[in-house]
């Protein structure tokens, strides 16, 4: 613990000229307070309600309107962090996070994430950064063999599954030949580029088409079997009515597991479709697809090898904090004709052996060291560590499925193929009003103010969705730190509010 | 110290039916001994090259071709952090970094990536983040005061200014009203949007304009003056030749700070034109940019206050952590309707008061809780601490600058408005030369020898360009930790390396 107040802007010994940093010394003792605060927050999370109950725009007030013309003493900031920050936050790292897709910190991560910052790489060169390119390669490499992949996957690490999928469009933009990263797509009398996806995939997929010049238009969204997942056959109609209509298809985006119901799009015949098409197949498993890490629930992934990109994100079901998305792909050099730009100052004169630059292979040019962190968490968990906390959650998921299929009250919405339950409540007592056309909507505001309620209890965190148009809540397990008796918890929380709603209903 | 191997899969007690995160107090014994490998690499940084003498390729094979099976203990891993990562690292935390523009971690910046891996938020909604959100809107507007901007400028916290560069030109591009984020830009028969920077200006313009879909053939590159600074009147001629030519001007960006020799742009002049013009207004100061916070620097940032967007690198000139970057704009909305999307699994059912959701002004939808490294060092240095630290930065390259113009073997080609020099050695003995359509060839060869073997030494890193097609060396001061003895040694080892080589030549 600092127990003195210390001059945080006093230069350190043997810089005379210079004002430099804070004193090593000092940040050495500040440093061990902040892993102290940080261990006691993790040990001590469940103190908090998962999230805070806080109306918007009341905590801008509580921070002075300018910052301080000199420095405070950092004993004043992180005490104020312990008062006005961490109280403050949604809790993802809370156990009783059921919502969204989890992202929780694991202890090796948070290491890699200290390592990360003191480090101070750039790996946007090879040369800026040697260790922060070749350790990439290397666990890039790891992950992919854990996942089942065949070699000629390559790929690289980016921030969110949003820019890999980006990356992977943009890609599939530059295969058809147009060559958009020199001659762009105005000016040129382009037909119309098309985009396949089901109704289930994700927002990101639908930003990226905007982003990438293509627009929302481009998207066509195939719809869903009962059990949520893309119907081929209509994919294919899809792209023959298209370009039928003088419209040019360019990629199809098969997701395993939506972010809704985790549903897993049929790949294998959605790439024999994207094959016989021409067109470039991405697989969205930016969740589920730590899965894969398990030899026995590839099932579900079967085709996925026969994709020319994948994205799967550590930073979901990996326990890696954030941001570390990993995009895999058979295809490397289109991503380079997508993205590659080399000006002189970037240019690298003193290496003869050809080099990997990973900028030209992302619309950014500076680049975190996300592998690190990834190095460090694949080496303390072991794959195995990683696969029975996985299987663990799966196990977690199925037994709430039974809990909720027991229930007369409650109905399940969707399968349960990895650790996401969709459902809803119920009521016997409403049931005989199901022909009516109010009572759909009677079921959402039921459900919506069940989920709240639940939610107002600070215990656990649900969010929701909607599958066919009806308010579905989710229970989402993926926090490392999630276990039996929160699910249990969870299930106890909703059984009790919802009695407390049907008794209003009567 | 940890001193006894743990088992860091073990369940923490109390979370029967998990397998949880490593053990807490393993965490904490971990953390504690990662705080002090932080706290030693930074006081002796020094014992290190600065670029680390390793050819590419050569640090894949010092790792297994594939992870572990179980967990290794932490202690094994923190040892071949030391051994393999450490010393592999080109060294951007050495105050004899003087390539490129310098990303320095300040000590308080380390402590907020290390508080915002244990926090482990994600902002992308208020309700996903409340104070993640709000801490953002507090800093973005103690850092849009602070360097001297008006209130209607608002804005957030990216990744890079790649990606700031690139939202801003989606917002352009949305500006026109032709709707590319909902219509895209194929099959619709638009001419060809055209963007405008100087000569001179960061790849990463050129890049967001092939992400974009406008290409690289929509970037026109206006020539510039003889201290490389965009000139007016070419830039106006070239619009309005475009427009003629039947294609569309979308935006003008303007450089204050290129980053070959940190050329300013008439900002006000350009300003003028864009208005004139109707176009977007995106001003790059990404490193330059920290000297608007000292009022009596800002004659060179004069006119970006009638930008539409400006962004400025916090992990550049501020000393932040990787990454942090600050895009401001006037026109929020824009940016709004460039990359708004809402499923309905994102949709906030539970309050009332009207959230900002920053991801509905961003292409990724996943964000880091940069706000809180930037709140830490902000209060920690003062403004006053960050001020100082930069006018020393400036008053070393004007030093250094001074002992180039005073040596008549050197040659400064550029002028010096910030912190960074460029130039070459140009001996008198090759003087005579000059006419010579050779001398220059020779003087390039030189001069790219010159700066390897000085970099060779290891003590420091320089990084060149090319200015009117010079080969140019230049030297970036921006390290949190370089002084005085560092850039005064930087000078003496391109004297003895010149001289060397100048004793070749004879």
């Amino acid at each position: 613990m600092v127990s003195e107040p210390s001059d945080s802007v006093s230069s350190p010994p043997g810089l005379s000229g210079t004002l430099g940093d804070m004193d090593p010394e000092a940040f050495r003792a500040a440093g061990h307070e902040v892993v102290d605060l940080i261990a006691d927050y993790l040990a001590g999370v469940e103190r908090y309600p998962v999230l805070p109950p806080i109306e918007p725009g009341t905590l801008r007030p509580l921070f002075p309107t300018a910052p301080p013309e000199t420095g405070e003493p950092i004993e004043t900031i992180l005490a104020d962090y312990r008062r006005l920050i961490e109280p403050n936050a949604t809790h993802w790292q809370h156990p009783g996070f059921l919502a969204y897709f989890a992202t929780s910190a694991s202890g090796p991560g948070i290491l890699g994430e200290m390592l990360t910052a003191g480090l101070g790489q750039n790996p946007m060169l090879w040369r800026t950064s040697p260790i922060g390119t070749e350790l990439e390669i290397v666990v890039v490499d790891w992950l992919r063999a854990a996942l089942g992949l065949p070699e000629p996957f390559d790929g690289l690490l980016t921030d969110t599954a949003s820019t890999s999928s980006l990356i992977a469009l943009a890609a599939a933009r530059q295969a058809t030949g147009i060559d958009a990263a020199a001659a762009g797509l105005t000016g040129r009398d382009l037909p119309a580029l098309r985009v396949y996806a089901s109704s289930e995939a994700h927002s990101s997929i639908e930003k990226a088409c905007m982003t990438l010049g293509l627009g929302r238009a481009a998207l066509v969204r195939i719809p869903t079997d009962g059990a949520y997942a893309m119907e081929p056959a209509r994919l294919e109609a899809a792209i023959e009515r298209d370009r039928a209509a003088g419209q040019r298809p360019i990629a199809v985006v098969a997701t395993i597991g939506t972010t809704s119901s985790t549903a897993i799009d049929p790949v294998e015949r959605i790439a024999a479709i994207a094959e016989r098409h021409g067109l470039w197949l991405h697989v969205d498993s930016a969740y589920a697809g730590a899965a894969a890490l398990i030899p026995e629930r590839r099932t579900a992934f079967v085709g996925w090898e026969r994709a020319d990109s994948i994205v799967v994100n550590p930073h979901k079901w990996f326990f890696t904090p954030l941001d570390a998305s990993l995009l895999l792909t058979r295809r490397m050099a289109t991503l380079r004709d997508a993205f590659s730009l080399v000006p002189e100052y970037l240019r690298t004169l003193d290496r003869e052996a050809p080099v990997r630059d990973y900028n030209e292979y992302t619309p950014q040019l500076g680049r975190r060291f996300r592998a690190l962190k990834l190095w460090i968490q694949l080496r303390s968990f072991g794959l195995e560590g990683l696969r029975r906390r996985i299987e663990e959650h799966i196990r977690l998921a199925r037994e709430f499925a039974a809990w909720v299929d027991a229930d007369p009250d409650f109905e399940r919405l969707a399968p349960v193929p990895f650790s996401t339950v969709c459902f809803r409540f119920a009521p016997a007592v409403l049931a005989r009003d199901a022909a009516d056309p109010a009572h759909q909507r009677r079921l959402d505001e039921l459900n919506a103010r069940l989920m709240e309620a639940v939610n107002r209890t600070g215990e656990v965190f649900l969010s929701h969705t909607r599958l066919d148009e009806r308010f579905t809540i989710r229970l989402a397990i993926g926090n490392l730190r999630t276990g039996e008796r929160h699910v249990a918890r969870a299930w106890e929380l909703l059984r009790s509010e919802a009695e407390r709603l049907a008794g209003e209903l009567e």
